[in-house]
């Protein structure tokens, strides 16, 4: 019986090349991250559903896969189907992250420095670019409030990024102090902020005017939006010029002393740049998720429609699982889109792999064949046994449409040395 | 708000020093596996529901994680709780693979060398040493029927356990076809075999007369169980002696030409061991999985009571979702076995690692602390930035508990050179 073997909904099979690219592109990052001292932890894919439900996850919280309880009669008449479920799919590493602080919290530094890397799942309406499992790169500093984690962070990522191959990309950076100072400077009020920043946030897709109407059809105060679009238009040519940004600011009415800490990490970072890529200050730069309490920050690369990195500080979130409040300020690089980026560019084929094929006959001795692979191997061939079929030519045509490299045709009867792969 | 942070129950949070071995020795594994020309695929952790159920993974089935279904309503009266269930979480990496095969055969190589690994999730009754969530590493070549492919994913583990540090391990080999040749000549009926089998793989936990007493209550012939018994007694002491093994058999009345497959197999695996491993031929080996063919196997370790890798042919499994029959081989190291082993023995501790602490008071430059730690990375230090506490001494006693090896406190108002790590 034949059966439908595609993978579920929005998700996918991983070939070959793509996934030795991943491989390159995983141990890169991770080295790169190990040598800013960054640790690798690992937590499980499940989690229960109560940690996943609740978590300042915002709309991401109702994409979750839930899992049906084990291990009892269910009843399938239960009135609410939330009784058959207990635990849920992780949707991102952050929540998983502050769980296991909390639980492992007695044998980790005071100043704990995490990589994670792993598969998340969301239940969202596939589409071109999206899928429903994706792998995630996060490193999260826990236990300090100082501006040197940012400045950390962000450091780490772009040698991370430098080293896989993107250069010229561009670190933008606010803090989500600085937004809300700006917001009631220009006359709205406390409670219409996180309104205020759901649109700010769409600036890059949809205009200044875009955000002057969307910011109109709320019915927020007209003369409030007029202040916003004013300092939209004051902000200097060059995000890059961190005085001149703060210098409108502080006539907005923003406290000086939030754009210097901004100021302070954008110039730490910089200096590690030597021209390979920019800093900016954008005052009005959101982040999605709510939980981001300071410094907040994305990386841009050319004029692709989407960040390749993005994090900020979020101080509050780890105290809700520890009970008491511990900072905390992490950065993620969009995995999946840097791989499509580095198989559009084509820079990393890895081709310099020489995948061998040595042909053996069935007659001809094992032991001695396989001797022959490993000193193949040993010279740095990917060395692959296969048995010889009936036409050798036909073979060798299609081994070579397969992408092996080098052939040769095992022969017991002639001297080792003759044994040579040839292109 | 406090909440209990502790992981879903049967399953684990993963610690630095654990998590870095982990990754040693997958790196270990994988760069093995692909110099012998096995290429990583990467498949999702969910799977269509129907795909998993009744793929002949016997009890593996009854210990799936059911995903709820999305996107729809759901009546939660519904009679049947499968009705809900769409997806399910994959409990090993081979139906998997024969699902990826099926759909993408026609991107992949004729004779296709797989490397899996990732984790697998079973709803088992938690117990020590065993997770809910655990990681597998499989390969597998899908194409050949060929004992060439036997002898070198053998070889290609056997490389793989001596690389991270394995030695002295015994290769136990047999043919589901010896076994089932040798049970029909005690006596035993076709339809009694898989009984018997059962029966059979426990000889290592019951022994002899366990087995004799199990088969007896099955109520299976007893001329059949004394002949397999006295099968038993003939074996030589030394299990690497082939010809021995295979002339007991043949007395037996198992055909000879099974026994010389499994015998070349193994000389041409002995042929690499040099005194490292040893290949033994055990006729009583069954392997649970009902799936097997041909060849099959087990590495054991020292004393310890599993084996640490194990695997066999399995040529009707991927017909089942082609159509079509496609031969196929396959073994799978046990990761998280081969992990506790190592920790046991303690050999790898990865304490060659140098965390290197730096650390930066709040108004020192931090432009130049970042240059200072770029420079101790580039001379192999893995170094972090941390701010200065009020109290050194105990600051840097926390560190070095923590697992800091070395140390400099950054000094903005001394020369460059002065800033030298200390342990």
């Amino acid at each position: 019986m034949k059966r439908d073997p595609s993978p579920p909904r929005g998700m996918r099979d991983i070939l070959p090349s793509e996934s030795e690219l991943r491989d390159r592109v995983a141990e890169t990052i991770l080295a790169t991250y190990r040598s800013f001292g960054f640790r690798h932890i690992e937590t499980p894919g499940l989690e229960r559903i109560e940690m996943l439900a609740g978590s300042g996850g915002g709309d991401n919280e109702k994409l979750i896969f839930k899992v049906l309880k084990r291990g009892e009669k269910l009843d399938p008449g239960a009135a609410d189907l939330d009784a058959l479920v207990d635990l849920g799919l992780r949707y991102d590493l952050t929540v998983p992250l502050a769980r296991y602080y909390a639980a492992n919290r007695s044998q980790l530094p005071r100043v704990f420095k995490a990589i994670q890397m792993g598969p998340v799942w969301r239940a969202e309406r596939p589409q071109r670019g999206r899928f429903r499992q994706f792998t995630q790169c996060d490193i999260d500093t826990i236990g300090s409030d100082s501006p040197m984690i940012e400045a950390e962070l962000l450091s780490a990522t772009s040698e991370a990024l430098l080293a896989i191959g993107f250069e010229g990309f561009e670190i933008r950076l606010n803090d989500r102090r600085v937004l809300g100072a700006l917001a009631l400077a220009c006359g709205f009020a406390e409670a219409q902020l996180e309104s205020v920043f759901i649109t700010l946030d769409k600036l890059d897709k949809i205009g200044l005017s875009g955000v002057r109407e969307e910011l109109g059809e709320k019915s927020l105060p007209q003369a409030a939006i007029d202040a916003v679009a004013e300092v939209m238009g004051l902000l200097p040519e060059d995000r890059g010029d961190f005085d001149a940004t703060a210098s409108v600011l502080r006539e907005a009415g923003v406290d000086e002393a939030l754009t210097q800490t901004i100021k302070g990490v954008a110039q730490a970072v910089r200096s590690t740049a030597d021209g390979r890529f920019r800093v900016a200050f954008d005052p009005f730069l959101v982040r999605g998720m709510g939980y981001y309490t300071g410094p907040i920050f994305e990386v841009q690369y050319k004029d692709y429609p989407f960040s390749i990195a993005g994090g900020g500080r979020y101080d509050e979130m780890i105290g809700a699982m520890t009970g008491e409040k511990v900072p905390a300020s992490g950065i993620s690089i969009g995995f999946e889109r840097v791989i499509t980026i580095l198989q559009e560019e084509g820079g990393d084929t890895g081709a310099d792999v020489r995948r061998l094929a040595l042909i053996v006959g069935e007659d001809d001795p094992l032991d001695q064949a396989m001797a022959e692979a490993a000193r193949l191997r040993e010279r740095g061939y990917a060395a692959s046994i296969l048995p010889r079929r009936r036409k050798l030519g036909p073979q060798l045509k299609t081994l070579k449409d397969e992408g092996y490299t080098h052939f040769c045709v095992y022969r017991h009867d002639e001297a080792e040395q003759s044994v040579e792969p040839t292109d």
